[in-house]
């Protein structure tokens, strides 16, 4: 490993020879404000030494600790916080690889990530899993790995790359990096007792270790009582404040995410600033970042300044994003204080609301000044199994993406999946549609959607038809991000450029492309996975914000479209979704025909 | 074992059936005010449910988990609390083994118990430590041993019965009760960088266990800083706020505690209190408590009681004693606060201020009610070898307490330890002692002290002189509680009932005697390792009052006079203690002369 950390253990003597005055720090910040995490102040002209990446001196004066080698910085005056940490996230959903999402989040403070690989579990299994958690293990920040525990998420309605079983989940908690068990998002397989997923939050807590939550229900009776005893030890999925403040009452922590389409903090903070909680229990999280958001907006530094504009003191909003976060994972001697022993992960800023991030340090080092990088991200050699992962196992036509009526209807009535602005759940509409040659015809705002299996190659092509994009002329657009299976979700008004799109992806190995008139006007090429680039995230930004330009110049006039197509093969949300099984009910958990009267 | 909990994994599944309705639960508890120390809040009329010795279902309405075979508690509209945990404390000091000891204590609540044999640790050695930590195990509440550190506590000052190394320490880390390292009391060595002490922190950190301090010295510079680096994570030697804020600034916890002698909860509360610093940080303990305390005033409740009357919001206090505690040793998930899945221990009181203890349950069963116990706590049967561990050698004669004066002198100026009326450090003092037949006689306020050398049996006896207890006419009084290194201490005025008393602790295998005029007049027998009875704590503290008067009715008039005797020999306090070695400078941390002018 390129940024090895010794343990607290192993560099004990020397932590102790320094903060004794015997050896000489690595490093000495003085001249600072500095924010303790653990007492809940702001300790004026305390200064830091550092040794072999963690604190060693925290405390009025280390003038004892400074040698020739030593290196000083001077804060001049400003603040000394701790680097943040995002309590959830998928590093997947910035499209990035986990060391392009590191280098994009450094410069914005972000010094501990606790991740969750579920998109590549569902394509590479436990061996993708292992990939990012290897590379994970290579950056100069800490990025730990929540195993996947949910792939497929919804067994017998869909078929994924690979599956995860409680042996997998036994066998991960032995890795190096792996903190916990990912979201538990099967909460009705554990409300039913379901034996696997009971098997594989067993196999966490054995280990000693964290079992994420997903409770992704309002209903907060029993069945929610049910998944609090299950074990699960957190829950991002909360929306309102009585969603937080019924978690923390169950002995959970509550996360409270923003991300880039996720806005949950200030709906549920008022249960700290107004309720008045105690806030040890309450966690900030992304979820899921786009690179744009990544690029332009930031990171867990715009969740903190946002946590603070809700009103929340900017000390416990800070703790919402350190120390708090660091006890939920038993890693509060490990990180997340400015305090002796733990990992020198801080940033100088000089105003706690605005909360400018002026200087990274991470493991003792800086990482980042005035939203720079100033050291390098090393990218794992992803294997030629994990680059190319889109199997078509033929060169599709517009054949197949044709629709044949049933045997002499003139017209159908379509079950058509009604996109919803701004809403992850779909509505089950139904169109009459007129029948050409033995053929469906998708007309009017009603387009086709076809879900292209790509895993095992296969040449499967589910179609059906959607409805909300706005889509006019001949087009198409298609994504190997397609959650939670990852196959190949394709959109479009015309066989031809669907068959055309299709192809495309599996050219060049994953990603979006759109196209207009027999031609790709967009592209964004991830070929790691079907899911991720290893380019730096302000090119996968400005190709993503080309391709929603794309879609909107095949006339898409939704807020948000890009993020609506990947999720039309989510079967676990209602109402409709797609599958590489077929249409899929998700108000009765069942396939269902595409057209009214079909048995 | 006799009250074997089965992991919440284990249990997992019922637990969710219970909760969700589809099994009943074992016990529910109903109509009470519930004190939720993770949020921070009395949650009126909530209900419990229980199985397996876990909470099932914690919230507004258990109906649905009650079966025909469920008991049914009806809480009468009283309070529901966590049972209360104590942080830090030594077992042996109520002179009780941990049967005893958890059935003095399971009446006023105290559920976990985090405790350090380290006492018998210096008698019996790691054999020692295994039997205490397998009789905790045997008890119907959670007693978790903490390993013991530091035997012999001052290295070239005495000798102990048996050593603890730093590979004992990382095979106890292996047992099944072990939950971290007793409190780190060489601090000077780890300031200094001293490898066994370093290494037996580290074995201690590497396997995730929880390293405990003991930082006794008013100094918070330099030394302090360097034992932080050392990983101690808690501290309960502090005794001004100053001192709190200090520890909990570096990122360890703060113990605060309130035994039968440590009055150290008044001092520091106020750093909560006043000061506002966050409480997360703050855990109530008590270290050492006489059976006497346990019997008449209380355990955990007295010092959650104290706190209130400190000022302490009574939740917050609460938390200090439950959910902090369980934080800091990584069992937040396991016990110390009322949620699913955690152990069933509770408490019913009808007063959130005063605190009665009035219905105690553990793992979801009655344990106590009204302050009379109603389980049974088992008895580990101690070997032949922990109950006969007095080895004297040889039957003492009055001529093995002869001091014999320097060749030829008439008068001898003699060093003194001199007793403080309810302090810990003794004075160094002078007195010109008369010399008759070559022998110095022991005159006026100053009597002799003999370190009797019991783990071997090697005969030695080491002589001195004490003042300050005020024994008149011929009296002895001896103990093989000796802190740390337990020896016999024999303090009196006549050589002839010296022996006798040491003779008499031969024969019963330890304990406390005293003897006047050539006469028994009281004996506390302490069998096991010469430390503790396996009789109740009611039938000790009424051996121990009686013990008492007998050295009052020898003339001592200073308050806690048996407490003073028996840290006689404690090497590590200032200024002049004794040891089987001789007499040591604890200021210089070095043997010295009986006599001035001796070399």
């Amino acid at each position: 490993m390129s940024h090895h950390i010794p343990t607290w253990a192993e560099t004990a003597p020397r932590l102790v020879a320094v903060a004794a005055g015997r050896d000489a720090a690595d490093l000495v910040v003085r001249n600072v404000h500095l924010v303790n995490v653990q007492s809940r102040e702001v300790l004026e002209g305390w200064q830091v030494a550092v040794a072999d990446g963690r604190f060693a001196y925290v405390g009025p004066d280390a003038s004892h600790c400074i040698g020739g080698a030593t290196e000083v910085i001077d804060g001049a005056g400003r603040y000394l916080i701790p680097g943040l940490c995002d309590g959830h996230m998928h590093i997947e959903s910035g499209m990035l690889t986990p060391a392009e999402f590191a280098a994009a989040v450094i410069p914005h403070g972000t010094t501990t990530m606790f991740t969750d690989p579920h998109e590549i579990a569902n394509v590479l299994g436990l061996n993708g899993v292992r990939m990012m958690h290897d590379e994970a293990l290579m950056q100069p920040v800490n990025i730990f790995t929540q195993m996947p525990s949910c792939a497929p998420s919804a067994p017998g309605l869909e078929t994924t790359g690979y599956e995860i079983t409680a042996e997998d989940v036994a066998q991960a908690m032995s890795w190096p990096g792996i903190v916990g068990l990912g979201e538990m998002m099967n909460f009705p397989g554990v409300i039913n007792g379901d034996p696997q997923m009971l098997a594989e939050m067993a196999a966490t807590m054995n280990a000693g270790k964290t079992v994420g939550g997903h409770y992704a229900s309002p209903d907060k009776g029993i069945p929610f009582h049910a998944y609090a005893a299950g074990g699960a030890a957190d829950d991002h999925e909360g929306t309102a404040e009585s969603d937080a403040i019924a978690r923390v009452r169950q002995g959970m922590r509550s996360m409270m995410r923003l991300g880039s389409a996720w806005y949950d903090v200030e709906s549920q903070i008022t249960a700290v600033t107004e309720r008045g909680l105690d806030p040890r229990n309450f966690i900030l999280c992304t979820d899921d970042c786009m690179a744009g958001t990544l690029v332009n907006d930031g990171h867990m530094n715009r969740v903190v300044r946002h946590a603070i504009a809700c009103g929340c003191d900017p000390v416990i909003a800070l703790q919402m994003a350190t120390i708090n976060t660091a006890t939920h994972f038993g890693l509060e001697r490990e990180l997340g204080s400015i305090a002796p022993g733990r990992r020198a992960d801080m940033i100088l800023t000089s105003d706690l609301v605005t909360l400018p991030i002026e200087h990274v340090i991470a493991r003792g080092r800086t990482v980042a000044i005035d939203r720079k990088i100033t050291v390098d991200c090393p990218h794992y050699d992803w294997p030629r199994a994990a680059r190319q992962t889109v199997h078509l196992g033929k060169v599709l036509g517009a054949a197949d993406f044709a629709i044949p009526a049933p045997q002499g209807a003139n017209a159908v009535t379509a079950k058509v999946i009604g996109v919803v602005e701004n809403q992850a759940p779909t509505k089950s509409l139904k169109f009459e549609l007129p029948v050409t040659e033995g053929r469906v015809q998708a007309t009017g705002e009603v387009c086709q959607i076809a879900l292209v299996e790509r895993h095992r190659g296969t040449g499967g092509v589910t179609n059906g038809f959607v409805s909300g994009f706005g889509y006019t002329g001949d087009m198409a657009i298609a994504s190997t991000v397609a959650h939670d299976s990852h196959h190949m979700i394709v959109v479009g008004t015309d066989a031809d450029c669907m068959a055309k799109a299709a192809n495309r992806l599996g050219e060049v190995g994953g990603g979006i492309t759109v196209w207009k008139d027999g031609v790709e006007i967009a592209l964004v090429e991830l070929p790691i996975a079907g899911l991720m680039s290893d380019r730096p995230a302000a090119m996968v930004a400005a190709a993503a914000d080309a391709m929603v330009a794309a879609m909107a110049d095949c006339g898409c006039t939704l807020n948000n479209a890009y993020m609506q197509h990947s999720l039309l093969a989510l079967v676990v949300i209602p109402e409709l979704r797609i599958s590489d099984l077929g249409l899929v009910d998700v108000t009765k958990f069942e396939l269902t025909p595409l057209f009214e009267g079909q048995p």
